[in-house]
């Protein structure tokens, strides 16, 4: 009988070893890296702009972002998402919500929004939700949810400013770590 | 000793299949089905108004959705839930939250919003994010979190447009597979 | 032989002992408890204010919020967060992001913000969703994700008003129980 019990015991290891741990929520399940670009309208660009602002503080307008730290203006964006920092390369999905100004003495926004895939790589949504402190050349936030290949997916996504145009151009480089898959 | 040790690798066989892996995530730990429904204010019916645009691209009112895709349109809701197809049913719940439509080129909008249960079936809330592309029959979004008697829950909505009448009334039919209980 | 089977058994079986299970999560691995405070801009206190109104229904302005239970409001905050229920206190962070009025016939809001700590005790975000149901005294919103400090963590965040003072200021208490570490 001891076979049989080495083999059982073996099993019921692999099994545990496989389960996930605090340790190794550690080590990513899965990486990925994307750029998105946001082109916010400012009147003039509508046929180009894939952002605009849709809310602001009592006095400002919406088409020219509001004063210092612009705190309190929302953007709707639908922005391309590529594999590389080339604004002209084939786009692979869309990053489609919000973000909100938020930061009274200092540059910050929160970001509620979603990368929407629809490719011969990859299917499915991603649920991003954070903040997005400008100030730190990189800044994490939390991958909340995911559906179609990434269902029931967790992780951390890190952005970097990886260019701004003036007040209407920039691109963000997002390296997402899944610490659930 | 045979047969203790027989009883321990049973013990622990079924512990370790009770146990969360990739393959039981796809097996849901609860199901739900709810209907919501959605009036929007037009000017002339706040009476019966459940929600309401509060936000808009610059040169666009907030009686009217804007421009074809509606992109920039931030309507807040307060939408009865009922477990039929029938406005008029009793609810058994408020989905309130907001949603933004932001596709420039298609139908798309950014869901946040909560589902608030207080009846004698369930007591707590539900928070969903995620992308409701229109354009697809179904489709997934991500509940993050719950309350109450849904303490800890994670899991897959998944939205159907049951009804349009017009820009004023939709219904959307909701089945929730839960994946975390 | 026995020994080792023993042996293997018993590392198998503190194992499953450590894996998290229904039942534990139930006990929060992880408690915390924030006060933080919200002064919201009225037109004359630009200086002070940690919040402003950023959209709002049609026929509203930004600086009063609007008729009874202030449906479609939505404020953008950046509110210092205490350890104590002083606002004099040393903040140890900023509560960041939105809440938006969504009740129809009875105080309720969506809540979508982030906690940023920056301090010796703390360094990360918490990320927060879900529905503050004004009406009672106690009420629990999600958190869904973490970052720093708080990489990967989930749970929930008890909201206690614990000051109101006329449409300007109020303080929140926050008693956050994590359920994921």
């Amino acid at each position: 009988m001891k076979p049989i019990f080495l083999v059982l015991c073996l099993i019921l290891l692999s099994a545990s070893f496989a389960l996930p741990s605090k340790k190794s929520k550690h080590k990513p399940c899965k990486q990925l890296v994307f750029y998105f670009h946001d082109i916010i309208y400012n009147g003039r660009n509508a046929a180009n702009a894939t952002s605009a602002i849709v809310a602001a503080r009592e006095g400002f307008n919406r088409t020219v972002l509001s004063d210092q730290f612009r705190f309190g203006n929302i953007a709707a964006f639908d922005d391309p998402i590529t594999l590389d920092n080339n604004l002209r390369s084939t786009p692979v999905g869309r990053a489609q919500g919000l973000y909100l100004y938020d930061g009274k003495n200092a540059f910050a926004a929160w970001l509620g929004f979603s990368f929407v895939f629809n490719n011969t790589d990859y299917q499915g949504t991603l649920n991003f939700i954070g903040a997005d402190l400008m100030m730190y050349n990189t800044r994490d936030v939390s991958v909340v949810g995911g559906t179609g290949d990434f269902f029931m997916h967790r992780g951390i996504a890190t952005i970097m400013t990886d260019a701004i145009e003036g007040t209407v151009y920039f691109r963000l480089r997002v390296n997402i770590n899944f610490f659930e898959c």
